[in-house]
């Protein structure tokens, strides 16, 4: 049962959260274009309201949303990080595979019971779809979890505690339809690299390709994003192809690297 | 089995909603137009019939219902504490996350049962749709718990005791789809702030925005109404976006406030 | 499992059920209308072949519909009163909050072996649909529990025995499209108030208005039917609108009720 | 489990089916037309073959269906008793009120296997639609059950032992589209009474009118008859309104009969 | 769970299927037509590749597929037997009734071990659909019993072993659907009769009719056949009614069946 | 519950899998066309990378994709032999039929904590759909299942620890619907021979066929596919069917293939 739960099922796998936010915040955040630095000001603007004692409400919630690989949960903690707040706690399906529904709400309930306890705090929700085990063919998904979730995110703080709860999604639809736009009063949006200008900024960045590489791909790219209007590519996706192309021999490399973001391009 | 989930999941968790209404009553009540005094009036009503011994019935049943963060909560929370019945209790889907289906039945039951035995009393069912597991895609709901709630409506007090029960929805067609409607009997209507008047009196009184800022909005608020005729906010919403103003530095706060409310009515 | 279920959770709850009909006998029965005394006289004759030592059969069944609030479980309770059955048992879903599928298939073989041990008896179900927790999106139902319900319907009762089993709900696709009407036999439709005479005669009864108000709102109520042709109400709804009224000050009362009353009809 | 189901839930409740076939046999059975002769004949047939030592198999199947109310169970015991051998069983929902699937596929393993021991048996399983809990709305059934008894009704019987299987069902489309046709392989149309003629050889049986009534009757069912060309009334129901028509006073009865019948013929 | 199941549920009931193919086996084979003989031809070759040692694979694997009582099974059955494996093991429906999902895994999978464990063996699964609980109407099937036979059928034999997979099926469209095709490989259409002469074979050899009969036979089936293009009978069915016509008195026999065929062709 | 379910069910069954490969590598591998070159390089850009300790991440993650029989097992066995990473683990539906949920998750929780143990290891997912249940009719799936495997598929791997994970799937759309293209990042299309030179690839090496068969062979299949434009033949099914022939005796054996064949193609 739910006590059972709590204390069998939830703590040793629960333990590894408490490393908190070092696995997403692995190498230096690039801010490759204003989209970025917005979502950051957005963020420290709700960090303000969080910390300040005479804000009508010690809750504050939002939820970051963006295409999958686009460097959503990088940023979320990176805003969680700026707080400076003594206790985060990162939510995450990961330490969660296999338990049943009701270990689930049991766990959740636990991370936001400590969350509340300690006098500020951040609160980290890594991939909400997960979580709740959203698969859009059905759909499917666990109402269980759904209604902790909503149910918990609605409930007051202490008196003079501050939580800031911070989410990921990668699916817009998902939250408007299961009420959670609602439940969190906050949408950040976080884009894709939809600029050849982007790609540069991170291009240049990787330490990868020569001098005449880069001059190349720049024209290159310029011509891609022209023909191409609606191409994007998340950045976690676009460091993923930087490093594949590193592989090849010297010189070879942005040739390779173009080769697949065209063929990305093209497949849209 | 039942029993035992009565006597160990529930009795600890209700017991925290025995401090009663307070965690819906922070702050004064805003009356920011007609339309909320005239909601006042029929709760009045209903509790003079609740409490004359003379009454067909013991029984008053109600629902108020508005769209997502219009303060449905605070004003049955108002009714309930203007009514000044000894025995308040409220039911909420925040004291069962994590429950079973029986389990909830059986702390709905004991609710039941508990404001039964008072002689006089009033139950306040927050938020029913949650209460039920209600998510709108699939749809997906607990029948065994609307089942429960349909049938506890519907029984009789036991002679001479006088019970009112107020119950808040946020979707009126779920109402009528689930036939509570029917079992409520009584739907009082808690409109969105649709005037440019209803908001000028809450920013009046918000202690935030310079006289000239007040003097601009009310320009301004004016032309966004006459421009988006079905736009309206929720009050929480409106509370929160002041608040959240109010983090900017004095003389830009005006501003920061109307941006955010004129980006709500264009995406609408 | 079965017989466990059948000590533990079920006795207890059924015991209120033995003191049987009382709950739905408040008041004096309002012979508003023909309909009504047709009802009671097709109940009668139902009661004379159950009561016959020389009927085919022992068991006679019948269930009354009509929609919510119309006074069906009253009237149903009325004719049983009427048979003058020594042994009168009810089963409602009321005294099955949060039973399970099992638990509840044993508590209604319960009932009937009961109703079949005693040698003439009535058995009174209340509110089918709820019985077997029927909510309309879905739709949602116990399977287990409708079967059950079909099938002891029809199994014989013992040599000598007499039994009378009267149902009632307020839904009659429910009925037809769950196989109910060939399981009972016999369907007792109970109509709503649909004349301004109907509603007239519960007016002049209820010891509420003063005569001029009567006057005014026989006036009132012919305008108001003429106009909506299909307007109805049921006699419990009529009954606590009056009961509200009653809460005014003495000479706006009939206004009050008058006003209510076209509120519904413009509803429609 | 299985075999403990097969210990607890199932004996008690299967000795009654041990006392056989009495429950469907009350009363003389009524030839009303040359249909019901077709019908025994058509049983005959199968018990001969089912007896005969030289036949192919000792398993013979058939399935009697009609409207509900049509004297199906009736005709099919009818069968089973003029077969006249030595052990009859009846397999029939009634006795598994509330089992679970498991218990009820261990009572149906159970009722064959009995059949089969002994040499030469006979088995009755009464409205397979209800055995399999099939619910139209939906559609609800059993599939466990479903299967098991396709998968009985397949097994051979030990050699040199006869066994003939008699169900009855009140829905053909069921029937084809569960792959019971195929399962049966025989399938007995059971007519409701379509003609004035059929109705009229019961309603002289019946002991109830008086000859000038029985007169008019005729007159009467004939125009009925002839106006409404699809108009058909069950056997059992037929009965039973002539036995409610037995409550009024003599002379009165003729005419109380007819009205019912029109009522029912108008409803179609 | 799975372990438990696999020692208390199964062993007795497969006991059972050891003494192998007998059930199927009775009376003499009659290959009615060049059809039938081509079955057995494929059937034999299929055998002469899983016995070649010098084959790719040890594991072989063909499904027999014909409309419901077409002697599928009979066929399957007879090129297990034409093998002369020593080791032949029957997997059907009929040795788990109510078994449980998890039941049925355990028992399919020790069919499998055990059939690989011996050095050459055929394994024959009759009735897939029946196999996996399907039924059409839903559809309703077992997916974790489906799951495990398309995985079972996937695993390769131990080096050196020999296993000859032979399986029944009634529905073409089930298999497509299911990916089943694709997990037996070889798929062997089995035909109904659809030609009078095939019918005229299977009369020729009953042992029923006089000449006389058989000849008049001979020419109303030439008649049937003509107007009824697309009219077919499975094998077992035609015997089914000769064994019926049988019943009756010697030179009615031959107008009897004729009769019962001529009802089936009109009836499509 | 979980953690007995990780001692109980699986280390028995998973020790199977330790033996790894070998069981997708029996046979020379056949390099029928230049496809196949490319799926080899592309994996081996993939191992590189994979072990290249400059890489951005330690998890480099790809899926095999092609129709049914074509071979993708054995290439993605291929790659994982051709790394010479130390660890090699085989996750296969095969080592867990019948398993619950729970016990697949541990399952697959377990593979990957094992191959993230050691140093450098390849963890190759046989069948994905196959792994996750997947039926298209319905559609049913473990929904429990495929969100463990997308969560572990995105979780980090220990500093300095290199792990490869290469799948199989033979259902593109599959992977793009249930969210699993994004999870692997890379996939590998394999397509079927659909050129008659690359089926005389294979026919050359088997060591079946005479000159003169070749020479026919080659002629018939030019037509074969210049008729049949989008014929296509898994290699799996080429070779049995090539196998199959083999059984006829010598001189007959191009024939048999060949019409095999053609019926494939004109069956499509
Ligand atoms: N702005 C950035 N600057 C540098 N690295 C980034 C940035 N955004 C993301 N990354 C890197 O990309 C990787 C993945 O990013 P992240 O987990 O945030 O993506 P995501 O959008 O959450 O992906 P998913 O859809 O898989 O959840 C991380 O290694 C992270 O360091
Ligand atoms: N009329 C009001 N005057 C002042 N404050 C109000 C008023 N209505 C609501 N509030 C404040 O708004 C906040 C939320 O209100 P409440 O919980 O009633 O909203 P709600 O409509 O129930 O929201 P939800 O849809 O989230 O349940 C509370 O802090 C409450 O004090
Ligand atoms: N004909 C009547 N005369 C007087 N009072 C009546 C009459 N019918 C109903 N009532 C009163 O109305 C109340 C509710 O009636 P009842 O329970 O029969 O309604 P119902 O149609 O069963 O309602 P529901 O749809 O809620 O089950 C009872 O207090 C009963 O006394
Ligand atoms: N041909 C008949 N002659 C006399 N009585 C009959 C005849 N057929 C049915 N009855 C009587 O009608 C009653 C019900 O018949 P039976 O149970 O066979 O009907 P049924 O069609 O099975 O009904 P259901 O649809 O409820 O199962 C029995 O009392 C039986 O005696
Ligand atoms: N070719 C045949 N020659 C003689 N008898 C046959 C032949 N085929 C089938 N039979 C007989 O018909 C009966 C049933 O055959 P079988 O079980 O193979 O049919 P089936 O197609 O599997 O039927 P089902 O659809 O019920 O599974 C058996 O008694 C068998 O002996
Ligand atoms: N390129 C190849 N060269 C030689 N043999 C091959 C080749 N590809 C596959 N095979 C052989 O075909 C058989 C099956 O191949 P494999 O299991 O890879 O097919 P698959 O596409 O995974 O099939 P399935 O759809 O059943 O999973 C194996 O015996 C393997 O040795
Ligand atoms: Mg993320
Ligand atoms: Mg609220
Ligand atoms: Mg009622
Ligand atoms: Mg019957
Ligand atoms: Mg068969
Ligand atoms: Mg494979």
């Amino acid at each position: 049962d739910f006590n059972y739960a709590l204390e069998n099922d939830i703590k040793p796998a629960f333990g590894r959260s408490d490393e908190s936010l070092n696995k997403f915040l692995d190498g230096e955040l690039l801010i490759y274009g204003s989209e970025v630095q917005k979502i950051l000001e957005y963020g420290d603007l709700l960090v303000t309201q969080a910390k300040n004692p005479q804000s009508r409400t010690g809750l504050v919630r939002a939820v970051l949303a963006g295409a999958p690989q686009s460097g959503v949960s990088r940023l979320a903690a990176e805003i969680a990080r700026r707080s400076d707040f003594p206790f985060v706690r990162v939510v995450s399906n990961g330490d969660m595979v296999g338990f049943s529904e009701t270990a689930k709400c049991a766990a959740l309930r636990k991370a936001f019971d400590d969350a509340k306890r300690s006098k500020m705090s951040v609160l980290l929700i890594d991939d909400v779809e997960q979580l709740v085990d959203y698969t859009p063919v059905g759909p499917r998904f666990s109402n269980l979890v759904l209604k902790a979730l909503v149910v918990l995110l609605k409930e007051p703080v202490p008196k003079d505690h501050r939580l800031l709860i911070l989410a990921t999604s990668s699916d817009r639809a998902f939250l408007r339809e299961f009420g959670l736009l609602n439940a969190f009063g906050h949408l950040i949006d976080v884009p894709q690299l939809t600029k050849w200008e982007h790609v540069m900024n991170v291009v240049t960045e990787a330490d990868t390709f020569s001098r005449e590489e880069i001059q190349k791909l720049r024209y290159q790219l310029e011509q891609l994003f022209d023909k191409n209007l609606h191409f994007g590519i998340g950045i976690k996706r676009l460091l993923d192809l930087i490093d594949l192309s590193r592989q090849c021999d010297e010189g070879y490399r942005g040739t390779e690297l173009f080769e697949r973001l065209e063929m990305l391009a093209l497949s849209l």
